[in-house]
């Protein structure tokens, strides 16, 4: 008996096999501790070629830490960070970005999850730039894909980068789908960070098929300084981090990021379609990398947002009946339209319960 | 071309095949995020088994992690931890106990790495308990092996353990490398640590042969409310936390602990015995779990400390030449001897030098 | 040559004559430091005059520090403040709360600084109680009066205050101004806290004619155990102890404070009044306590900023044109009327002059 | 009826009669908050005159905070201040340097609460700077006079100095007394701090006579960047900042600073030198500055400890049966005599009691 392939999150997939293959291809003998192995090298290696030559990569376990890690290295204790309030930062760290990074958030409401030079503009009143009793900000934040599954194109990330360098700010991507992001638009990553004026990112690895592992990325030249001691100072540092560089080569080394997350972002092109077209359904964000975020009538949700087996299926996104549907790496069409079919049968038999 | 399985830490080795094996098992289909998993279930009947039915295990990536939030768990911003000097909270965290958990330590000069209840008396002017002015002691930490190699047995444990609790203290317990003090001692982990009235425990495995995970565990009744929102915010929840389950599960279900850590344990009983006899070297400390510390001459030491291919064969551990010596659940016989041998062909070789 | 006395802000007048007397009187011979003294004993003896007979004091230096002790003795370093998006906490504090007191702020937007149960309601989504991804709401925090000069009366305290009770949250007032609240409003100090539900706030003295000092005051039973510990830690112990004893024992033995507070307020009665009557002037917030927040145009703000000694005459409050004027306890009205005579001249003279 | 000047701490005092003429004469009509005000300004001043031009001094409110301010505002999260084992900022503090200033302290042990070269050598495993499993030096601090009061002549503080600096780190002074440390040597204090090689001091006010008020001061070019948000942000910055400022100037402009310094240090000389003579009293440290350390027989601590009004006399420093005594601007040469006098009496009375 097993757990069917839901839509539940991109984290409740496994390991891609040639993942497993890495860690274990990197399991012999004795390597140096905390990074000095040729893992993690040849893994830096892979970073400077896809974000250039002054990329420097720190691998850390997971996405609250490269986030918190890469604010915290760049920020001083009286320095902000303005994000959307949809923010994974905001909403979904437990208070580590303020407690544990020493920063404040200011946060913008957006229809769309994504930041615009206009919504920024308005985040701070900006004459307090230098007002001892203000937060300063030092870091603007966005998520591409965003937590609402819609993606900032390179242009669109070039516009908020200019727009945060006038103001003497950085730009950070929160990158736990940076590969589904680049992928959507058939870009490289480099192209959507460095090239677009991206200053430190969070690399994502666990939602696209790795056991764990994400990276904090200094893009441009002179940041970071002392990031070492952040990343080790929040317990962010694998000893055994050969199976972290190993696993970071092996996805960055060919086109498994991209081979990864086109999958997830082609099951979700075709489940949003597909529910696009169920009465009674609508989709409340354009699906354009691998989450859909669709309105589902309240008996369809109480019906399905657990499988058979008790598994979730999918989240709940908010009380007006929007449900969160990831697809992820190892989602299938069968998955997919398998769940359509509920999804219909359900709509059709709950059709007349009143809310 | 490998590198040689050399004596720098036990975390050089790499994954014991029994928990790799492990780690595939788990990985098909799709499993809960965050440690709503079967695996991580089973994880946590085990720990019960091992340490009574009052523990509550919380996995976490590493050991940094699972001292830091077991402290945080268990203390007001104005407590205090009691610890030996040599702790691996004081000197090797980049004060992350003080920064991220928000202690204050004090520490206490040992012979041996080894807290007693005289070092305790003496390590606070307990009439300043309930004076705001001062920084209020609510744990005492101790390792078990200690930093230096050495162990307590589970009387001296509960000696110190009543100790604090007369005093209105918590013990913890840095477990790293529990596993190496019980097998060195031929008692189970319970008798160790609940039994012997440790109320917290960080729960060592990447040094035993996993590829990350610890484990926060709460021993005693009604200790650490609210640790699930601690490990959130400092960053120590798996996402894919399913395979930290399979891994603890898969160490602790028999007796793969044990022989682990025996293997090691023996390993560095024969660097040990072996070292003794080598003129111009001296063990500074009792061999009692899987560390060796040896005076060795320096011109030895300058030979020795990397290996021909450069890789780093131990860790010189003070200005004294002492030279710090692990043993892994992966280290052989014929490594130990052949190092034995470069000793003793070195320091003769170098018997003239002075330094 | 002297200083006008101007409208930019209350904390810009100096000390009241009583407050300076009962500081002289206090100045005789040794007296224990930290609080264990005559004066301060008798403050507390009138805070439990006023709030009831389980309030319990902490004297402190100003009001950062009153708001940041009052909340960190109450939260967890996983909870979370629910607050007005104006709230002195959010944007005056240079992340105080965040960094020092170790929690995450809920902003809220609100038309007039005030919260309401409808706005609380909607200021996190409830179903994330238990949610270790989220900081948790512990404490909702509203300022009486409010920084928009607003007041809340106690049955919209009352209100707010049960709705917090019902989620399990605290009730914290900013009371920077409560004197200037209950002055308005004709009640007790107790009867707009205690009275109405509220369970700790931060009383302020220093903006009500203190030379400095404030208090947190835990009004509820059982409330801010380990206080002591943290007004220390948070560096607001003052040795001296017995001049803000004394200082507050002075304001609030007789009805100094409600002196201070209702000459204030009627001077911001004064001025709202006779500044409606001029033509290109607009109140934007209703004038119930001590401060007017009023539109001028752009070229009498330019003109009347600075006074003709080079004085802030008050502060711009936004990039709308809207000004913050504060009355103080030792505003006269003869300095209302010159300054409501220059308004008027000023609005004359650019009255062609366009934006 | 009223309290005896005792020698509990110098912070038993009241207020010098020209310190609070100082703030009377400045309590007329408003003034800037914040420090934006003509006393504070002509404060300024007196300390660049007292410590040279490069020096700014940023007024707070007590001497926790300007040891926390002083530290958090030149040091980064993962680096760590050196100091004696006694130092306020170890052993008073509450923790405040490790949660409030994010700092480690490495502490050493000294005879006489003097820091010298060869202890500060022994201070750190000096290798380990650049390693990220350590928390990294950035700070030496000392006390001037110390906390068992003893003085640092300018020498010693230029050798202390110049092993900091050769180290790459800063030289920071906890100067709660260094007026008597200036006095007793009869140098001034900027002989005593900027031409010694001081990078940074804690200037105090309290103890010396002031109301309340200390002073975090940069004496080196180029430090403090960023200073006045820390203060803001630590809760350090007082609104009436114009009353700070006349107390430091009054205390600065001519020469009250010495005077009650000299007079402090006066009568601890000549209670040390009237102890020595009698029979079972014994000093434990030489008496350099305003406090004398002297063991006393346990039966006259018992009975002395609290004069006849229940005042405490002095605090009992260890449990060797130390006991701490205090002199103040204030204490006069019949307070000195008539407690030498009680002394003696109770010396002989109680000669036949064993302890």
């Amino acid at each position: 008996m097993s757990a069917a392939r839901g839509f539940a999150s991109d984290n409740y997939s496994g390991v891609h096999p040639e993942i497993l293959e890495a860690i274990t291809a990197a399991n012999h003998d004795h390597a140096p501790a905390y990074g000095a192995d040729r893992w993690t090298a040849a893994a830096q290696e892979r970073f400077r070629e896809h974000f250039g030559p002054a990329a420097r990569a720190f691998p850390v376990f997971n996405g609250s830490g490269a986030n918190v890690v890469a604010i915290a290295a760049v920020t001083a204790s009286w320095e902000a960070v303005i994000c959307p309030v949809t923010a994974h930062l905001h909403v979904d760290e437990c208070g580590a970005p303020e407690r544990v990074g020493g920063v404040k958030l200011f946060t913008v409401e957006t229809p769309d999850g994504k930041l615009t030079t206009e919504l920024l503009e308005g985040a701070f009143p900006w004459e307090r730039i230098g007002d001892e009793h203000a937060s300063q900000p030092r870091v603007v934040s966005i998520a591409n894909s965003t937590e609402l599954g819609t993606v900032y194109e390179p242009a669109e990330v070039r516009a908020i980068a200019d727009a945060a360098h006038a103001r003497g700010l950085l730009l950070h991507v929160d990158g736990a789908r940076i590969a589904n992001a680049a992928a959507a638009q058939k870009v490289g990553l480099g192209e959507l960070t460095t090239d677009a004026g991206v200053d430190l990112l969070s690399f994502g690895g666990t939602k696209n098929g790795l056991l764990f592992g994400e990276a904090v990325v200094f893009l441009a030249e002179g940041l970071g300084e002392g990031a070492e001691f952040v990343r080790k100072q929040l317990m962010q540092l694998a000893s055994k981090m050969r199976f972290a560089g190993a696993q970071l080569e092996a996805l960055l080394a060919g086109d498994l990021w991209r081979r990864n997350a086109a999958q997830a972002n082609r099951m979700a092109a075709r489940l949003g379609a597909a529910l696009e077209g169920v009465g009674g359904v609508e989709l409340v964000q354009p699906v354009e990398a691998n989450g859909v975020f669709a309105k589902l009538p309240a008996a369809a949700i109480e019906r399905l947002e657990l499988d058979p087996d008790g598994n979730r299926a999918f989240y709940v996104w908010d009380e007006a009946g929007t449900v969160r549907l990831m697809c992820s790496w190892d989602t299938e069409a069968e998955d997919v339209d398998a769940f359509v079919a509920s999804v219909e049968e359900t709509v059709a038999d709950t059709a007349g319960s009143s809310r």
